[in-house]
């Protein structure tokens, strides 16, 4: 083992793959559970509780599987009362012969973990997050399954449009088959429509008015003729965990004539950002031209009574094992690689009037990037 | 500012609401993104971003909201590149006077928070987990909450049984309506039942033969006749967070003796542990009562080839906003108490003969307990 101690860091993550891209992401093993992860020198090694092993030992990625029961029932015999993660870790560590080297922990791992394991003598540095920064180049398969998700997101998504469309009104109200239109069942009939497709993931955005107006709210109650309906859809397939966002902006009967400006002008500054995104591009400048466009046609980003409007989010984000990872595209410095996958989504947000957000996801590829999306932007 | 200076540790989460269920059982408050949390002398205050701060005044739970924009504008006219969360914290703290009082943070924080948090000078203790031991107990309201998705839990299990047994044999797989019967498909039928009701959460189990002997592999390819079926449902209601958490075993046509046997010992099992639910009594007697009457039973609990075979975890768990919360019935000391809402989960499995579980969830009550499932566990 002398060489492995004397060769790089040792890196380990113990987290729940559930709640961690960066495990999916190396080891291509999905559990709700706590697991230990331990990579060395290019290997891999997984340890899990005994209900995990027999999956684990599936993944072609890992290359050993060593389950927590012995090494936990052994610990119990010197005396460790309950035996937690980080004593298995450091038992494991020990028994290789690495109980000196250093460490490399993602910054985002349990404090309680980190401040155990140093209390074992270990030398623990935390990693910057992305922790895998590999992670952010999207090898051609990858792009794949985050398109093959996509266009099960456009699909559910053009569905839900046709729904809103064809609808009744009757007083102001939407009305299906005799039934109120309602963010929940519109929101509803879109995660069908995507469990149908295997996919799943945070709710979708079926927000209406004043709701679109803030970009967050999921949406409730009734959606009405006249207003913004923002649908924002951003599942994560079940099988292979990839993600894809995408959001329209509708209303259904007449737009106010503000409406349909800062309709123009958010598709306007979609354009400009797409035909501005390749390697090499600043995303703060390309952040920065949708900001001076939208103060252009008289957008202004205000804060009113403590609640702000106006264009008060990001232009973009990574999207890949999770919804929102590098590279964002926002008034932070960031530069643009060949192999990033990103959102391109401004949006204008008025409390009164609404919020219009248009979301395309894109492919930076060398000469410009490639649109994962393909739905018309139609108010 | 001196008397909360003086009096009792200030508490502080920093993070995303959707991970932590410690933030909605404080806030009522969901979304993706971090958030920081402040807690003093009782008082409780939400920093958000811009995105958040119009849902977030919306919180009854919550007594004050503030916006990280013109904190983090003020750190960056100070000189600051990247204001982060942590320099967030510190800056609100030190403006209300609180930057020398003691900080409580869970012991799941992001440790490169925490040691950013040093860094400003913060003294910083570690909580154990549960961080709000309170969250335990719960009240009447959240146990009406927990039994209302038990209810839509049994009806999609229900119904998924009933697509069992009506299915049609042919050379030893399922068909219906002339589609073959497979984990998948059996998996999506159960989610679109839950997802009409409001229940996401992780997707069940729907495992057969050799698979339902390794407990968390959710299930892949055809169903099988004269093989066992685990269908274990665990959703989370997507209107107020609470979990429901329930598991059936059958088979379809005629099981095996060892299965049959399997099955009796299991319900006598639950049986058991249900007769000996009630405050003061110590979970770990009662999981040593599951593995004695399995040894009684001739189902022995070893490992062949690495893998783990018999009875191979805990009799039960607590469930509230998360599905796995405290407290645990198992091998390791945990006293009862009124208002726990426990699982009673019993199972064995054998590769090459199946595997049987059967999970109840109950509530513990003053003289012993109430079981929120009502369905039948025929085989």
């Amino acid at each position: 083992m002398e060489d492995l101690m004397e060769s790089s860091t040792i890196r380990v993550m113990i987290d729940s793959p559930e709640k961690d891209a960066d495990l999916i992401y190396r080891t291509q093993f999905w559990a709700p559970d706590l697991v230990i992860y331990i990579e060395i020198a290019g290997e891999r090694t997984l340890l899990v509780s005994d209900l995990e092993v027999g999956r684990a030992k599936e993944s072609e990625k890992v290359d050993r599987v060593v389950s927590f029961t012995p090494i936990s029932k052994r610990l119990k015999e010197r005396g460790v009362d309950k035996p937690n993660l980080t004593d298995i870790t450091h038992d494991y560590l020990e028994q290789i012969g690495a109980s000196q080297a250093p460490l490399l922990l993602p910054g985002a791992t349990a404090a309680i973990a980190v401040e155990r394991l140093r209390a074992h003598g270990h030398m623990v540095t935390l990693g910057e997050a992305p922790f895998f920064p590999e992670r952010r180049k999207k090898e051609s398969w990858e792009v794949e399954l985050i398109a093959q998700t996509m266009k099960f997101t456009e699909e559910a998504l053009d569905d839900a449009r046709k729904r809103i469309r064809t609808a009744e009104e009757r007083n102001g109200f939407l009305y299906v088959d005799g039934e109120t239109l309602t963010s929940e069942n519109l929101r509803t009939f879109i995660q069908l429509h995507l469990l149908k497709n295997g996919c799943a993931g945070s709710p979708p955005i079926t927000s209406c008015g004043d709701q679109a107006a803030l970009p967050h709210e999921i949406g409730h109650g009734p959606l009405k003729a006249g207003e913004t309906i923002i649908l924002d859809v951003f599942p994560r397939s079940n099988e292979n965990f990839y993600c894809a966002d995408t959001t329209r902006t509708l209303v259904y009967g007449i737009p106010t004539e503000r409406v349909v400006a800062m309709h123009k002008a958010v598709a306007d500054a979609v354009n400009i950002v797409l035909e501005g995104i390749r390697p090499g591009v600043d995303g703060k400048d390309l952040h920065q031209k949708v900001v001076d466009l939208f103060v252009d046609r008289g957008f202004e980003t205000t804060t009113v009574d403590g609640k702000p409007q106006g264009f008060f989010h990001g232009t973009g984000h990574g999207v890949g094992l999770d919804v929102h990872e590098a590279p964002r595209i926002s008034a932070d410095s960031m530069i643009l690689e060949e192999g990033d996958v990103v959102t391109v989504e401004p949006g204008l947000y008025y409390p009164g009037v609404g919020g219009v957000r248009i979301e395309e996801l894109v492919v930076v590829e060398k000469d410009g990037c490639r649109n994962l999306c393909s739905l018309d932007w139609d108010l």
